[in-house]
Order: structure tokens, then sequence, then C-alpha cells
């Protein structure tokens, strides 16, 4: 099937081009890229090299060369590969290629290239690429490069590591050292910050064809061999490559890790690596896959963006999840608000084990919250804007430049976007709703929960003459307004966490005094915090709809602003990249949003009467510049709840082809390179289905909510959720819902559907008729 | 004498031109103006028009064009008067001037011009040009134009109403009709917003010269008459004009009152007028003179200061002070927080009646400054930034443009710049604690403070974690920091606000029940916001000196940013006239400040010790750009209080020389034309002299305390003092301090010099050697 964009499916689990657009680079690299959430490597040919974008990102290598901001390092590229004719290498830049096919199988993360070119002298080769990143042991790549020929040719073939490398804030590795240790060549590097050594390591294995001989050449930073072949038209050859990456934040002996994996690797073979890689695939999608019957360019675009969901997701550490994953070094490979709100549902109802480790790595990360929250005068938890391993602040605090002056611009997204403290406690209690997983509450939710209360205790001003608390001075989700008070996103998720900090601690006093008492102890909280978190909980100023418009306005005096529509708003612009938002952007004095803090209030508290919902959703939307991948799912979702389900459609779409259909503007913005895969878009997906189109969260009774609102085009939809234990296999089609309760289940579950209640047992299956919005 | 910069002086009562220097048409048309606080008509010869910013402003005409900012309306000229030889005017421009003297007498503000003057076709004239706005009547410009030749010639003369004005931000003038009643010229327009009508009537009279021909020509603007002169060589013939300016805010009729005085005054004659208006200068300078003996070039520079501190005075009415007085546009010819602190104090310790009227105005404003407070979401009064008749906000939310972009500036002094409203309690406190004028406090006062304590009682935030009360988004006067909190100054003020408001609170409750009464009843006060002043006065966070480095941090976080002097800074300049400050101007994101907000704290409240001064004052003087004009004045009277009577001197002659040696930087900043005289620069004047050389000021025990440390240069400075209706002569030179109290006084007065305890009784003399600094 023909896709958008020089794009085909054949399955739906597939995507591949036939035809190479060189405008395209950045944006072909991130969407054909492999990666198991250790390392991400660019779906780029192997011949390539820094100048095009070529990169391997490694989790957990945080570095900040000079005083450049800390980023996850790009490693030396083992699988290099360069094929000569007559001393003219194969490429795709020049006209000389007959066929051509890019493919990425979604649902094992198999990249593949088929490629037939003709050298100057006239001598023609066939090429099949095959990689995989591998899910069984994530520090391994795998490649398989197989040459054919229609006439006996002598072809050149390098193979090795290379070590020149594209970094985006600097050059993070140096003292490089490459030798051949037996038949494994081996890249050592450091990190010039951090000092993490690094290992790359690779070896082959040549199938069809015997009697080789392998040149070695090498500079400090980069290894190869060198093969000169005869090549017979009969019999294709076949080169296997390996590479292992181990680096010594992963053990402390990582040189001597990657060899003893390369031998072991080897000896298992191409084929079974391959083979284990995918049954660990087809586990994951077992519990998370959804399927859409009839709209295979839809359900492509879903497992487009479910799999880069998980490629960038570090499911085998305690790690953060990258706002660009490990696509490229954008956003320095680091967490941001986008991994609680966007990434993680996914997890928390389907793979509980993998949102449990991305929480437990906020727990980790509580010191690095906590010292940003006294260096600017706090207490508690003020997680990280930019967040690595040690939770410290990474963000800049320079990060746009005012691309009209050359001056630099002090954004605040640092210091000023307090929600992020709130977002991580409310992605804790949608945990504990979704798994009853008291044990994680004990000993990791109640700390982050409690300490993300303190925080915004101590940020929090009481206004004697109002009689009310309200939070000053700053930044919401929509980015083009730094700087104002009682921002609706910010005061409600903030009510939110004191709310579940007073039930954990209410139920703690009960039932777990001890442990409640060592906690205070630690966190020097006492009875008089909880009766101030009762008092902010009970006179914080939260906006409340308009009686009669039923708008709530966005911030304080918001309302005020010019009142102005994004396309016409756009015309102020002088250059086109520059940052819309603070200090001086075109959107700063205007109603013109990146995103609407309302519209995303509501995503994630469901507890608003529909009538708001839509008045709101009328008045944002058309004054929303979606400057955000965040934004166009949000609409999806805050559309399904207004019942209008063509708008959600239409967001939705927008919304999973940021990444693969390039929709996303631009790379840059106020002079940042901001390419890569939108890991919060591709995370929102699940978001826009399950909670969206099927309407479904859990309430504070348990019920499990349903409220479909399919697409048109879509006859049905089916997916799995993981609630407390028990497996459900939900269909929704344009009339009926569908629950099947898994008979290995333990418990029975409350299920609303459109307001009816029911009860399901396990082996148990509903089906009901729905009242379509 | 010969001073600096073209001028000179004779007496220090005068200072003089010789040569006429084109480039600084807008300083000098400044420095030599005459005006009477109802008018000021600026110093430009009586042949030049709008192209040469010749203004007559007239106060109290507050309009705005379009939709352009309110600013005071330049009114028709009805000096001009141009002399022609053969068909060539009389100029300043060509080579042909043989003699030439502009003078200002600045004693009784009589402007001067002598002028040579021969025509290309060799025919000579002298001419001598005398005017002055009267200060017995202050509707009146008279001017007397006198001309002599050396032989026999014909010259034409054209003299009449100019009605094409120089106008700043728009045309205001409109629907002009002029016409010729018996022998007046009379010229009525209107304004365009305020529909403001305005007369300006002109007669004349001849002497020396019989039998005169008069042609009449006119455009609906401009009314002129034409007269042929045949001149002889033994006699001079002289043109008498008045000038009466009337407008309907003045009163009702205002075209029959210009015409009734003009036939008045010319009856009285052009030499009684002028001793009439002599004679209530004389009244002026008998109570607010300042006398320097040894250095005759400052003893110019004060007179030329306090002249001009009187004529942008409206001592007539209860008007506001402009910000540039009655010289130009500038500031729309509105008030500042300059009026209270810089301009008021010479009239509250010299002419109280004056400053009466000042404070009065600030009373009939208060609707004004509720309206602004109410807008904003506050209560009480908070004063207008720029406030003309009504105390309405006149100051436009976009002022600066940034240069390099083009786009227009949102800058907050208008909202965040709360100070303001505190500095009028100040003064208000500062003229009861001279005056002990309870009556007005009563009446007015109480109310003013009141207002102003509930506006920063709306504003004020409290901080529960850290029990304190803190003001928050402040712009202090360093206006270069916009956004930030606890300003030092800003909370001081507020402080010492609730204070005062407090000790009148108890004052009425105990004697003046019934008053306070209605007063509550009036403002809508109660028990309850009594007892919350008290608290926000007990808990209010005031950034306290450091124990070891006794530095006081300008605000929060001062300290943390870059540290930089002001020379190295500028040259991050892009555009030598762009703005410094907000939003992304060279300083904001450093410690170079426009102003020092700490040392102007010290100079307003005196009770700081002198260890903390001094650390201060070294701290923030190397990183103080003082980009504003009241900056080294501030400078002046902390480093006298500091005991560095150097560093006083030099700031001092820095301050008194803005505006006669034109040392203001520039007329243009962040695209804003900004020439003219710097009013309180003029009243600083007399604060550095009294409160900072002779270290006067009145102590919260009634104490009359002096500090003297006069510069080296000076032998003594000899002054008045007008203390609850008892007037002091004080003499000081560099040893002895010399007191005598008036005859006529009715009380005791207390003293302390240096720390030793005097009294003072009606005619006595104190002489008393003072310990120098």
């Amino acid at each position: 099937m023909k896709l958008k964009n020089n794009l085909h499916t054949q399955t739906g689990w597939d995507i591949y081009e036939t035809s190479f657009n060189p405008d395209q680079l950045v944006t072909t690299g991130s969407n054909f890229m492999i990666g198991n959430g250790y390392l991400g490597y660019r779906g780029t040919p192997s011949e390539w090299g820094a100048d095009k974008y070529v990169a391997c990102i490694v989790s957990d290598t945080y570095d900040a060369a000079q005083d450049n901001w800390r980023e996850l390092c790009n490693v030396p590229n083992g699988l290099s590969t360069k094929l000569f004719i007559d001393n003219q290498m194969l490429s795709l830049d020049d006209q000389n290629t007959e066929h051509y096919r890019r493919s990425l199988n979604l649902k094992y993360g198999i990249f593949e290239r088929e490629q037939t070119w003709k050298s100057k002298t006239g001598k023609k080769v066939h090429i099949k690429v095959e990689k995989f990143a591998s899910l069984s042991n994530v520090h391994l790549i795998a490649m398989k490069y197989e040459i054919r020929v229609e006439e006996p040719i002598t072809i050149k073939l390098i193979t090795g590591i290379d070590g020149i490398v594209w970094d985006l804030k600097g050059k993070h590795l140096h003292n490089s050292v490459s030798e051949v240790l037996r038949d494994i060549l081996l890249n050592t590097t450091y990190t010039k910050e951090q000092n993490i050594q690094i290992n790359v390591g690779e070896s082959i294995n040549w199938i069809g064809i015997d009697d080789l001989k392998e040149n070695i050449f090498q500079t400090s930073e980069s290894i190869y061999r060198e093969f000169i072949l005869e090549l017979n038209p009969n019999k294709s050859i076949t080169l296997e490559k390996y590479v292992i990456i181990y680096h010594s934040n992963d053990l402390s002996n990582p040189k001597e890790q990657t060899i003893n994996d390369l031998e072991q690797e080897r000896i298992i073979g191409y084929q079974s690596l391959k083979n284990e890689h995918q049954a660990v695939w087809d586990k994951l999608w077992e519990d998370s896959y959804i399927e859409i019957i009839g709209n295979l360019e839809d359900q492509t675009l879903v497992n487009f963006n479910l799999y880069h969901n998980f490629i960038a997701t570090p499911m085998h550490a305690e790690l953060p999840i990258g706002a660009r994953g490990l696509s490229t070094q954008v956003y320095q490979g680091a967490a941001f608000w986008d991994q609680e709100i966007f990434n993680l549902p996914m997890y928390i109802y389907t793979q509980p084990q993998i949102a449990k480790k991305i929480l437990k790595y906020r727990f980790n990360t509580l010191p690095g919250a906590q010292k940003k929250a006294q260096e600017l005068g706090y207490k508690g938890a003020f997680y990280a804007w930019t967040s690595g391993k040690t939770g410290e602040e990474l963000f800049p605090d320079y990060f746009f430049k005012d691309l009209i002056s050359g001056r630099k611009v002090r954004n605040h997204f640092n210091d000023w976007q307090i929600h992020i403290s709130s977002d991580i406690a409310y992605a804790v209690w949608q945990y504990y709703q979704a798994t009853h997983d008291w044990d994680f509450v004990l000993n990791y939710g109640a700390e982050i929960i409690f300490e993300v209360a303190k925080f915004l205790g101590s940020h929090v001003y009481f206004k004697k003459d109002k009689d009310r608390y309200e939070f000053i001075r700053l930044l919401g989700p929509d980015e083009y307004h730094e700087n104002v008070d009682n921002n609706v996103f910010t005061n409600y998720l903030a009510h939110f966490t004191f709310q579940k900090a007073l039930v954990i601690y209410v139920k703690m006093q009960v039932n777990y005094t001890m442990q409640l008492n060592n906690l205070f102890a630690k966190l020097s909280i006492n009875q008089k915090d909880i009766e101030y978190w009762r008092e902010i909980q009970e006179k914080l100023y939260l906006p409340k709809p308009d009686e009669k418009s039923k708008l709530i306005e966005q911030f304080d005096g918001y309302f005020k602003l010019e009142d102005i529509i994004p396309l016409e708003l756009s015309k102020r612009l002088i250059n086109p990249d520059e940052y819309w938002g603070w200090p001086n952007g075109i959107a700063v004095e205007t109603q013109v949003l990146k995103q609407a803090d309302v519209l995303q209030t509501f995503a994630v508290l469901k507890n608003f009467p529909k009538e708001v919902i839509q008045s709101n959703y009328d008045y944002y939307e058309p004054r929303t510049e979606h400057g955000s991948s965040l934004s166009p799912s949000v609409h999806a979702q805050v559309a399904c709840q207004a019942g209008y389900p063509d708008k959600a459609y239409q967001y939705f779409q927008e919304a999973v082809s940021i990444d693969m259909y390039n929709a996303s503007k631009k790379y840059l913005s106020g002079g940042s390179f901001l390419g890569g895969i939108h890991t919060a878009a591709c995370g929102a997906t699940w978001l826009m289905i399950i909670q969206g189109f099927a309407g479904f969260y859990i309430d504070n009774d348990d019920n499990l909510i349903f409220n479909p609102c399919l697409p048109i085009s879509w006859e049905s939809i089916s997916f799995c959720l993981q609630v407390r234990k028990n497996k459900l296999e939900i269909t929704i089609n344009q009339e009926k819902l569908i629950i099947i309760s898994n008979k290995e289940n333990k418990s029975y579950l409350k299920i609303i559907i459109n307001k009816e209640h029911l009860h399901i047992k396990p082996g148990e299956k509903i089906r009901t008729f729905y009242q379509k919005k």
C-alpha cells in the first residue's frame, strides 16, 4: 500500500521506500532507526558517516563537552561498511542506483536495504543489508551484508569501526585506542567530562567465500578491515557482522565484557540471535498491540509509533526516556515531563514492570531534584526539566537565542515550569491506581509524592486578602507564555499532588505507622507540614469555569491578551525560525498558544463536565499553534471527551504523522537543531486510542471507565489492558464493546460503559452495545 | 567667568553664550527657557518655528492624538517675530552674525538675546530681545524687541502667532481660527481628544516710531502683522509684545479672559509687569536660595537647577510636576515618582505651601490611582507611573522598542513599579514631619496613606513556609531589572507606609474618632485591615545587611547575576541607542544597574549604620551605569552619609551638570526622544546640598539633624529652612555651623549636630564647631 511521503507498507507492520530523497536525511535516518532502549542506531546506510547524521546513541553516557550541555554520547559506528568497485564507493548519492529499497520491520525492529548499483566503469552489484539491535542482548547490533553480482567482478569491501562521530554539543570522546584482539576489532574511548570508558567491538563472519585475505588499517579513532573479493555470478556472499557495545556505567570492565559477548554471540550465530530477539518482541506486542481493522494506513502509523516508543525506552534499566529517545542527541537524551504524561501510560496499562522501572528512576533521582530545589531556594523535590542519570538539572539557562539580534536568551523552562514535579506525582498515582502496587508506594512512591508536596508548599504563596493560595511566576506546558500566575494545569496538578499526599498519609498513618514515622524522619516532615498541605489543598486557587461562558482562563489575565489567530500572527515573524515565546517572540502578548493548558488539564484529570470541555475546546483550539509535538495528541484526546470524533480523528492523524510523514514543521527553532523522533507523540498514540477513542480511564473508585468514540473509517480496534495483574482483551467496533477477562486473572473488575455499571469475572466475556457520542 | 560647554556667567545668577552651536538646539532650547509653572517657553530665538523645537508647553492641557500617548499640548507661538532686510530673514544659521549673545537671568527668569546681523546686501542691524514668563500673571509672556541701525535702512518685521507647532506624539490642535479683535490678534484652537479650547492672544506696542502701517495676513492656524519700517541711526525702536494664554481647563471662557488680560496688561506696560514679576521671584528666593561662597561655577549650576525646579512646578495650581517640566512634551508633561522623591523636598522645607499643593494633587488623583489598582486586580491606590491631571495611568504599555528587531516591547514600568505609591505616602509623611500640618493629614494625607497601605496589602504575598510577607514581580527604581522579588527599595518603602498608616491610625483613634470612623466608612476599612497591616509590618521581609560583608542584596538573586562593570558590558551593544533593560537588553542578566536601589533606600531612610552605607556604596557604585539622571544625585547624597566628600562632590558636579552642560548621554533611548530638562536632577540639587553636604533631616523625635560634609572647594554654604512655621537661616563653613532662628518664629527647636543635642529659641543664634567626617 502506498503511504504518504514516499513510503509504502505491505502488512501494516512494515514501512519501506523505493526511492531515496536526500532532502530528508534527518527524518528518514530517524524513522528507519533500530534500537532497544539501550542504544539507538539510526536508519542510515552503512557507507555513511558523521556528515550524514549517522549515530549510535547509547543510554547512560551523559557527558558535557567543554562548557556545553550534558548529553548522551554518540559512540563509534561498528557497522561502518563500504563497498568499492574500481575505487568508486557504492553510494546513494549518485545516479548509478538501479534498484533501491529501504524498509523497517516494525514488529521486530529489523532494518533492510536492497540496492542495485552500477559503477562508472559499468560494473553492477546487488546488495541486501539487514540489521537489528537485539532485545535479548541489548549490547548487540547484528548486521548481514549480502552481495550478489551478475558477472565476475572484483570488489573491495572495507568494514570496521568508524570513530568519527556526529556530536551536537561538542566532542565528547577522546583518548581513543583501536586494536585487534584475536579476530576482534576493538575501539576503546573515553568521555571528556565524566571519563566514561566506552568499548565498541566488532567481529565478522563470512559466508559463501573462503580463502580471504584481510588487511587491517587504523587510526587512533577508527579501525577497519579491508577485503579484496573476487565475486562470481552464480552465488552470493554474505558478511555477518556482530557489534557489541559496553561502557563503564554498565559494568566495571566493559572491555572484557565486550570481547566475551562478541565471542559468544558469533558462536550463536546471526539467525539464532535474530530468533531470540524476535521472541522478546513477540512478548512485548502480546500485551501492547493495538489492532485497527478497516484502515491499514492508520494501523501502520500506530505500529510505527508504538515501535518507536518501545525502542526509546530503557526497558533494561532504571533510566530516563529521552524526548527524542535515542534517535539523536537533541534534548540531551534526557527525560522531560513527556515521560510521565505521554510515554508512561502505555506501560502503566500494558507493561507495568517497565513503568515501575521508569518511576523507580524518578525515585533514584530524588537527590538531584532536592538539590535543584535547594539551589533555587525551595524545599523538597523540584524535578529537573531535563533529567539525565542523576536528576540534576541538565537544561541550560540559555537554550534558544534571539535570531534577530543573535543574543542569547535566558529561557525559564528549568526554573519556572514547576508542573514537572506534580506530573511525576501524578504518574506515580496512575501507576498505583492501575496496579495497586502498594509496596511500590510504600518504598518509593510516598517519598516522591511527599517530596513534591514539600516542594510545592515551599513555592506556593498565600494571598491573605483573597484567602487563597496561588502559584506565581510560572511557565505552563504552553511555553509561549512565561512568567504567568495560576496557570490552570500547574495549579490543578499541584492540587492533585496535595490530595494524593494526604491520601497516602492517612493510609500509612492507619496501617503503616512505623514506615510513616521512618519516612517522616528521613524527610524531616512533621504534623505541621501535613496541616499545611491540608490547608493548601483546601485553599489553593483553582481557576473555575465561568458560569456563563464555561470558559476557564489559562492563567491570570490571559483573556485580556490580544486575540489573534496563529496564521495571522505568523505574518509578524521576521525570521521564519525564530522562537514564538519569551522574551519578545510574536506570541508572548497574544492569546496564541503553543499548546492549550486547559485542554491538557482535561486530558489528565477526567472529571470535568462535558459542556465545560466543549466550550473550552471550541475556544482554545483555534488559538493554538501546536508549536509543540505534544499538542495535537492532546486535542485528539479532548475532542473525544467533547464528543467531536471527526476533530479527534483529524488531530490523531496529525499526531501519528509527526515523524513518519515528517509533519513536524522544522528542525530548527530559535537557533536550536531539534531533529529526531518525537517520542512523546509515539507514546501519545497509545493515549489517543485507549484514553481517547476507547475513552478508558480508572476512576477514584477503581472502576474501569469506557466511553468509546471511534473514527468512522475504523471498523474496530482491539487492545489489551493490565489492571491489577488482570489482563483484559478489549475490542470496540462502531456499536459494541467486547471485553474478555483472561482465565488466569485473579479478581473481578468493576466496569462502567457509558454510565452503565458492570462486573467482569476471570474468564468472563462482556459484550455490550454502547451509546455513540 | 567662563563656564563649560560654551557658557559663561557674570554673577552666578546668569548664564550666557556668545556663539551659537547648531548641534545643541535641543539642549540650549531647554536650558535658556523661561516659564512659571503654568507654561514653559523654550529659549529659542523668535524667528524659529516647529522644526527647531520651539515650544510653549502649557500645563493642564493633557490630550491624546489618535491612539497615541496623552501629553501636554504645545500651543501656538505668540512670540513669533521675524525681521527681514531686502527679503532676507535675520537668522542665526548663516555666517552673517557679527555679534551674538544669548543669556538667561536665573534670578528672574528673563531671557535676553543680542545680535548684530548683516544682510547679504550689506545692511547691518542690531537687535536686543528680552522676554519673561510672568510669575505675577502666569498667563502672560512679555517680550521687548529693540532694533538699532547704523545707517538708514528699511526693514520688514513680521510678528504674530505661529500656529504650526512641534508635537511629539501626533497633532493635538485642530479647528483653529485666527482673528483680529480691535488691536488684538487672537488664535482659538481645540484639542482633538479632550476638546480643550486654547486661546493665544497677542497685542503689541511700538516705542520710538509713529505713523505705522500694519498689514494683517493669516492662515487658519497662524496670524501675523507685517510692518515696513524706515529706520534711522540716531535712535532705536522697540516692539513690546504681550502674549496671553488661557484654555478651557483654566476657566469657562478663555477667549474673553485672554482679551481682558491683554487689554489690562498693555495698559500696565512692560516695565511695570516686569517689576511685579521680579517681586514674586524675590519672595521665592528669599526662602529657597542656596548661597555657595568659594565656587562661582557651582553657585551658577545650583541657581540654574533651582530655577528650573521652580519653573517646572505648577505653583499656581494642584497639578503635577512633569519629569521634563514644561520644557518638552517628553514624558507627557506628567509626574513620576521623581516628583515626591526629588522635586518635593525643596518645597517641603522651604515653600511648604507649594509642597502642599503638589500633595493635594495626589489626593485629587486618588480616584485615578484606585481605578488603576482595580483594573490590575488590586485594592486601594496604585498611583500612575505617569500621572497627568486625573491620575489615571498615562504610561503606555509599549514604551521602548527593540531597536534590533524593530518590535515593540511590553515595558512594565506602569504595572510592576509599585514603589510609586509608597513614595507618595513617604512624601506625605515628610511634609507632615516638616510642618506638623495635622489638618492636611486629617483631610488628605491619611486617606492617601491608608489607600496606599490597602493597595500594598492587596499586592503582598505571604510565604507561609518562611513566615514572612514578600513583594513579588517588581520593578524597582533600577529599571534594568524587571520581574524581581523583594526589591530592597520597594520593600523598605512599603514597610515605611504600613508603619505610618498605623501611627496615623492610632493618633486618629485616640483623638479623632469621628474622623477616623468617617474615613474608614468611606474607604471600607475595618479593624481586620488594621490587624492585617500590623501583621505585614511585623512580618514583611526586609533584606538585611549580611553579617560579614554588610551587603544588602538589591533583590532576591541579584548577587548570582553576572558580575561585570558597565564599561565592559557596553561593548555588547549592537545599536548604541538600545535600551539596556527588559526584556533582553545587555544589563538584564548582569549586576549592572541603571541606578542603585540600595543606595536610593539609604538616601530616603536615614537609619542605616555608617559601615553598612560604606560597604554597600563601595559595592554598588562601580556596578552602576547611571542610565537614569536620578542616579548621580543619589550617589552624591549617600557618599556624604558614607563620609566620602570627594566622591560626593564628583557626583554632585555630575548631577548639576546634566542639563546645563548637556551631560545627559543622549536624547534617544530604545527609540524614544527623551530631550528636555531633567527636572528631578534640578530638585535633587537642593537635596544634595541640604540633605547631602549639610546632612540635614528630621528624625522621628522631631530633632533637626545636621551632619555636614562640605566639599573642600567651598568656603561655606547658606540656606534657609522652614520647620513647623519657623524659619531658620543656616550657614556652614568648613569648621562651623551657624543657625539663626528668626525672631518671628513661634517655637523652640531641637537640633542634633554630630550627635550633640542643642535647643534653639526664636531670635537665637547657634554657632558650633562640627566634626568633619
